[in-house]
């Protein structure tokens, strides 16, 4: 058994990361960190870990050796803290957005200036589909942001195919869930101004799109809604090209993903669920993805869990890859329908 | 044109008032105070009111004297601040639950000591379909708690008509939104947290009992349940009597309500809406009441929108009836049809 | 008064119809028809008008002369039996698609061959911020299509400014909500399977794309997303434009609609709500218009709610224009904050 | 390997059972029949098994031998069939209704006349925490209904304590979920029309209170309304009783269901999540339960996902135990936060 600690237990994705490594055939659960909930239960916070742990906050100060380390901290923390960090295990998984980016630059423009700009060239960005091969001798992982996963592995056929390039336009309307957001209440979080909403939260830019536009190659103009929905994240791409034929978008997309585990080529000519969907992959690891094609368009779809392939799903993929066990070790569950 | 001012205008109930007024035909905004929201226009709270109102928020400091005044301030202000207030104004409508109970042993039991129990006895109980020509003549009005409203608009005629009494036991399970609760973030209230709950916030008993047994003279049994819903209370009242017949119960409500502007009994024998619905009613000043019998039990069924009905609107309804304007006045939206 | 009748009052828009002329100061309820529901009363339908009308359905076949004729019937109804319709009535607002383009071309290519292709001149769209002046005269009014009523209000002060023509590539990615799809029921529609969703249902093209096109002179990339929302619809315009000013902007968007009484410029730089919002017009006769812009792409959003600004709000507004009555009559409520 | 056959694989249970199996490591999948679905890919229903199963459903005509049969059908059907059903294998689990009451009565007054009124001794109620060692032998099983199941946990263990007895007045105030009602579309499932509701819809008795009774020994009185929520039942049981002190409730629970797998007593002083709450337990096979208690007055609250502890996890928790597996098998997801 391999012993996995969490930094940062008492937030979203770090509620997510425990709920797979207690169901985890390969990790026992080490420490979880919390600075404001220190002593408290994993349970008082996450409640639907009743009766699978007994496990209590600990400070972050007081952190132990672990074997596998997840950093579910907000953006800035492990960019500060991360040599330290990489001292307590052997393996590191941070997902926050600290070691996305190959260019120092990236982080003055979207972040702030990088205080270990050489740790990041030892990170390997923790999309499986791109970078499997470097995950497996990776000890730094750094898992994608949850609109960049959904947005790349949309793209991405369309990249590789050539179908698209860095001449195109591409527009990219991404709807959001309200989790995406963290833990932390605010007044625009609050049940009653958030509810039912579509609203326009980041019009023309977003910092995920930094990530996007280093794995893509492309410009995209980015808009991200927030809409009514708990979990998930939506990626709708437009790509403005002319003359492309269905069969090669098949070809493009079963070519990317047809021995992918965890991305399904959702497309349909009838029933209810044609395209990707967010409440279908909801709780699940998948990546759904879909296309449709016009004479001057080709618009792709996809859909993710934020908090598991969009966040720690993908940690614990990766991982998996790193630490040499199974793929979907601990990320079976299929998904609901209906729900 | 009466001039009406709002104080405590950047919460929910407040922001309603400022709807109704702008929409009065008899009444004309005055102030609009806010401790927090100071300067700001009202709109950036309220973005519904864009094009209605230029108005901005003023410190409570700055109060003057106007026609009438609403209060809409979180328990514990108007107990204390009321004797000043009423200099400010003829008319004083209390949107909290400072002036609802009669008995000042009350506001011992269910909230503080109370600095002014003398004014207790001038306060009118603000529901016009129990107190009407007392209001008329009312310069301080108590609107009803948004609960206690709905429940004693159900249980009024049964005990009216002598069907229930004070023998007879009665569960009232409330199922309530989020708006009831407020403006003020918290974790309970962020929006993932608080999303599609069916969550018991108030399991054996809640303030407004006190008030719902000062008028109807029963003793209840209440639960509240947050639910998932942005405005409404929905109060379903078992009152476990034998042998009572549907005929009687027709005849009691329709004796009750019959003449009632904004009380509509609901019940039907066919068709999707057979009772009466939250959603129906929202954004109007109705309670709709409905009623179904078994051989030992008679379930009341109510609902309103709380912002309305339940706070604002009644508020408003009381104002009218002060003043001698139309009842209705300002009060005319039917509610929606889907929703 | 004037005596309004409508066709297909059993529907979602046709109830619309009926919630505000029974509010309106100028207007009575003449008949209204379903076939399915013939001698039903309303209220058994739209639950939300008991108390303001005892009307009952009758049978489309016994129609009779009126002053103002209202269509609420699905798309090919009217386009078949118009010059009927129009010997019982002077003025008839139509709200399905079958007047609303000006080629019988359109027809062909996106409903079906047009039975009454001459007809097509003779009506006005029913976009007042358009045609106010030829709706004045008209006698046979199109109400717009609901998507591309907010489609058409987001982009118009684009083109009428030259910020954007018809070189430019414009993607319009539309979010709308269930009773966009009407009333009838089906396994898509049924709760369960349509909760949470966000489903592409128009993923490359849709039929009001006919009307946008022909009213911006535009080519627009439409996409149709359905979302988890009961009433309204928010378009997001991605203009692909360089070098724009948000000055340019403001002076475009308020150059249009500076003096318009139902579209709202929406956009702060602080609160919750930054841009327009479906929820914070629902109910209302409001377009809310927003935009952002970086250095290649200007962002346009608008949010109605489609069965008021969208049908019948849009088609009471028109009627008013026609006959003469103050625009807003009837349109007054200001929806809610919050809901 | 045992193989598993679904009668009624098209519906809502019938799809969550299939989930199940697929992920379960001692059962395989043999047919799924649907006769309306006959042909189409499983899949094509339900989109979460997508890349799980390819399987086609069959007409239940041609339903072959097997290990383990579920039949998931509507009311009326296993009632009919089931002699020739248990021909085709040695253990049956049953969803419908037809097989839960002991009294062939029940079923005059609840259901319609039962044809096999002999084989309903040999039935075995699908209740692990009430007949554990009944089921180890059974071959007939009856899952409980879905309110019945969290109704029945919730007051299990007061009857058993003695604290509640037949002769103490019980309200049951049920929250139910859409999809309790079934995968078949109809004017009040309609999105539309079934958003936002709190819709009495059992106002004074639900079929469920017969198997309630039966195994509690109450008189209850149910009342159910349908809110928003596509999964999951809330029940809230009112005891009117006396003098109850909190600490013989945590013993009674505790008693009762220390040593379960699948029930956890769901109740803390502080947190969010203080009592049960069905979203903490979608997907999952947990009972939560939970009490409050007031001088004259036990509340007691319960949870469950109705597809899965209200029914198919049931039924694969009973299948475990018939069959001789770890009766967690296949029913290992722990749910999700925030969701």
């Amino acid at each position: 058994m391999t012993e996995a600690t969490v930094i940062g237990g008492s937030g979203y994705t770090g509620g997510e990361l425990l709920r797979l490594i207690v169901g985890h055939p390969q990790l026992e659960l080490g420490q979880v960190t919390s600075r404001s909930k220190e002593r408290r239960t994993v349970t008082s916070v996450h409640p639907n870990l009743r009766g699978a742990t007994d496990a209590r906050f600990v400070h972050p100060d007081d952190l132990e050796d672990t074997d596998l380390l997840f950093t579910a901290t907000p953006h800035g923390y492990t960019m500060e803290e991360m040599p330290r960090l990489r001292d307590h295990a052997d393996t590191v998984v941070d997902l926050s957005g600290d070691f996305r980016l190959d260019d120092p630059a990236g982080y003055d423009e979207w972040y702030d200036e990088h205080p270990n700009p050489g740790m990041l060239d030892e990170a390997v960005y923790g999309v499986p589909e791109l970078y499997r091969d470097e995950i497996r001798d990776a000890s730094l992982i750094a898992a994608a942001g949850c609109n960049a996963t959904a947005s790349i592995l949309a793209l991405h056929p369309l990249v590789e195919s050539g179908i698209v390039d860095d001449e195109d336009d591409v527009v990219l309307d991404v709807k959001a869930s309200s989790s995406a957001g963290g833990a932390s209440a605010n007044t625009a979080s609050h049940h009653a101004e958030r509810s039912r909403v579509v609203r326009p939260y980041a019009p023309t830019s977003h910092r995920h799109q930094a990530e996007i536009e280093q794995e893509t190659g492309l410009d995209v103009n980015m808009t991200v809604h927030a809409i009514e929905m708990v979990r998930g994240i939506a990626a709708t791409a437009h790509a403005l090209v002319e003359g492309v034929e269905e069969k090669e978008l098949w070809k493009a997309y079963r070519g990317a993903y047809g021995d992918e585990p965890f991305v399904r080529v959702a497309k349909s000519r009838r029933g209810v669920y044609r395209y990707p969907e967010p409440k279908v992959v909801e709780g699940t690891n998948y990546c759904d993805v879909g296309f449709e094609v016009s004479d001057d368009r080709v618009v792709a779809f996809s859909a993710v869990d934020n908090m598991m392939k969009g966040s720690a799903g993908m940690a614990v993929q990766s991982a998996n890859i790193a630490l040499g066990y199974d793929e979907g070790a601990g990320l079976g569950f299929n998904g609901m329908h209906p729900v």
